[in-house]
């Protein structure tokens, strides 16, 4: 956990914007998997870890009169029995600076009696709307609408910053990435599966304590965009691609992506491509600046993929204008990366308030209408920057079809490359007054250092 | 997946036992982990996976006018874009025999106009409960108390008898674990920590592609009954217990406990206990059999560890009316097990359905109020026999405190053994006719043959 100081410092400051309301944060429950005791792994609000680091179900923060109250259950002999010796709510409290502390059970009444003007956030899983819901005796659907942009925004403010402690939390994520990186680069290999590769990386996980920062991508369909299955084997001349995160022991995330040849060299006509993803990956880094539009760092990768295609003659025309149309974006249908923090896609369950500014909406271009950060950067952002170039033949053939973009896209040429899947590339970024900052390092990335990495001549550190 | 005609097969006894009625089964969704488009790995309902095996979100079977009909959401190209290639409704619903198929979107009329006479199971999950008290228009409240005791009894007699395809499943479950507890036995030393057997235990569920049945147990605090941390190093002297279990390809359980010496042989102290909770495991077995009450099976093992731990001067008195008055509990504070099936727990989520005669409440008695399974068994059964010895600091001294069954236990020598931590022992058991058998065979379970497991001298197969 973070210094008491810190969290005392967090609460501060959001007492301080959110000055004279009562304002609740609600922890997480556990939620069944298959039955009510058989749960999945439980997960904290990030919100809570933000502003208690209490990594404990049914809790809450209240924020009333310019006072902060912890709310939770007294543990109980069953609890002991069932889950071992756990402190007192009191003990908890004090751990995290908190020494005012109440019983779960008084929250509702409290809750109710303040509701016409209680702030909280919106719930984003079943098991906690479902628990405010009967809090406040109102219908889910009016506790989903009725949450406070307020203190939505106000949590945006307060998290999107990172400070030292957590830029090192977000190190020691990145550093359970490098050893699992190491690992996989080692172990990819023709006759191997994808669940091969997934056991090197859970084997690694499971031994730092760590949880995935999201569902893991070890696929050699790469061309398909979050493909959690891992049952095909790897097959000399295809490409892996890794897309994976670690959470440090705070719960800050890595996210790293690296797209690897399964016979330990690239062919030359995967080269061509990869080679065009990596400039456009370094491009986005390079323009990653204090005041600049994350849309810019966007459409800068986006260019360098259509200039890249268009050299190779997958594309045509002008560069520029085929980005400006968005015919780029039948290879990069996604955004060029996203906030990170606590939570991988760091405070998506606020919706677009971190990614854009207040009110505006995403562009409805096909590619552009899933840029999840769009605003300006600022000094102490964390993000990552993940170009890709893809080929997904059911796309191919509807815009071929279509005849979309058909003055950019060479459609006869692509045909060349319906089986040809898919490469991305990712960092994850910290954003300084002096320009970018990898955190914690680069991986090898570059093609050659790819196959060198894969014979173990060299490592990630 | 099964047999087309298995299923087919499967919904034409429930159409029997239903006749006439309207009936819901609802599949299950995801479930969101940090925000919506971030969840746990998907579980199917596992009344869905009995009937439909489809193991897909956003889908459900409706029996109504004595016909099936499958709804779910035919795949979008951005589903394709960002999922993969999907099959068509259609296809999937011939893949297991349903031949009728209708949009999601037609499923809340449908099942508002028959929702005076609608059956449906109750949802155990949040997100499940949301979704049906958004088509039906009710609070959660009122759908949550409104479920179908006779759709969850039918479903019950369906379930609790399981077949050789459902054998086979299990055995399966069984092998990846057979491999996985192989490994550990072999990996467990002084000095590693509690993760680096979760990491060996996790590589070898990723490589099987399997999920953990539940969340693995693999702990030196083997006396804390659901201890799911580990954080601790493993130490010259300390007991590991490990308690996981592995889904097979159709979500079959596997469940097996094993508790290890840390340094590679059990001490005298340790093996006076251990020998007793292995003589309570074989009788228990031994005492299953067609028309036996599970009831009967708990008492068996319970008398064998009263009996044990007053012949080590642990416990005094009688033991058999040690028993009766529940003082063994104090070291055996659960039931002897549960049934195994589709859920580790199986169906659990109906609650004392499966367990117990139609009702019959649990017993109020400390120990047996844990008694999950109280019901004669049948052939075709399949359920987990489970005792265990635990010593537990806080219940020990609690009880002491209160002179509980003081006729009955030596608190004085007790106090030796406040850090001998826990011992049990667990094996999957299918009730048959001729007797109960081991499913997919026993692993290595007396002390001595344990010792040679962890020296590799012998191996689970």
């Amino acid at each position: 956990m973070f210094t008491t100081e810190r969290y005392i410092e967090r609460r501060k400051k959001l007492l301080q914007m959110m000055a004279g309301e009562t304002a609740l944060i609600l922890g997480e429950r556990l939620v069944p998997r298959n039955y009510a005791a058989n749960t999945f792994s439980f997960r904290q609000s990030s919100h809570f870890l933000y502003l208690v680091g209490l990594n404990l179900p049914d809790m809450a923060l209240l924020l009333q009169d310019g006072q902060y109250t912890l709310f939770g259950e007294e543990p109980s002999m069953d609890d002991i029995v069932w889950t071992g010796p756990l402190p007192s709510l009191a003990e908890l409290g004090q751990t995290v600076g908190l020494d005012k502390v109440k019983p779960l059970s008084e929250l509702p009444a409290i809750l109710r009696k303040s509701q016409n003007n209680l702030h909280y956030l919106p719930p984003f899983q079943g098991e906690q709307l479902l628990w405010l819901s009967a809090m406040l005796e109102k219908s889910p659907a009016e506790v989903a609408s009725g949450y406070s942009k307020k203190l939505a925004k106000a949590l945006v403010d307060l998290r999107v910053i990172k400070d030292d402690a957590e830029i090192k939390e977000m190190q020691a994520a990145h550093k359970i990435s490098v050893e699992a990186y190491n690992a996989m680069a080692m172990a990819i290999a023709p006759g191997k599966s994808e669940y091969d590769i997934l056991a090197v990386l859970n084997g690694i996980m499971a031994k730092h304590a760590a949880e995935h920062s999201f569902s893991p991508i070890v696929s050699v369909h790469g061309e398909v965009m979050h493909n959690i299955t891992y049952k095909n084997s790897l097959k000399e001349g295809q490409l892996l691609l890794i897309d994976s995160g670690a959470e440090s022991k705070e719960c800050y995330a890595s996210d790293i992506t690296r797209t690897f040849p399964v016979s330990g060299k690239f062919t030359a006509k995967q080269k061509e491509i990869y080679d065009i993803v990596h400039r456009a990956q370094t491009k986005a880094i390079n323009t990653v600046a204090v005041g600049v539009e994350n849309l810019t760092v966007h459409l800068a990768a986006s260019l360098e993929i259509a200039k890249g295609l268009t050299e190779l003659g997958l594309m045509k025309g002008n560069p520029e204008e085929a980005v400006k149309a968005g015919a780029h974006a039948l290879f990069l249908p996604h955004g060029i990366g996203h906030m990170l923090g606590l939570d991988v896609h760091d405070m998506e369950d606020l919706g677009d308030l971190v990614g854009y500014p207040e009110g505006e909406p995403r562009s409805s271009q096909f590619g552009l209408n899933c840029l999840r950060l769009k605003r300006e950067l600022a000094a102490g952002w964390t993000l990552t920057i993940e170009p890709g170039i893809y080929f997904i033949p059911e796309l191919i053939k509807m815009w071929e079809g279509e005849k979309r973009h058909a003055d950019f896209i060479n459609y006869a040429k692509l045909h060349d490359y319906l089986d040809f899947g898919g490469i991305r590339l990712e960092d994850d970024i910290l954003v300084t007054d002096k320009g970018p900052v990898i955190i914690g390092g680069q991986m090898p990335i570059a093609s050659q250092a790819v196959e060198e990495w894969m014979q173990g001549k060299i490592k990630a550190n």
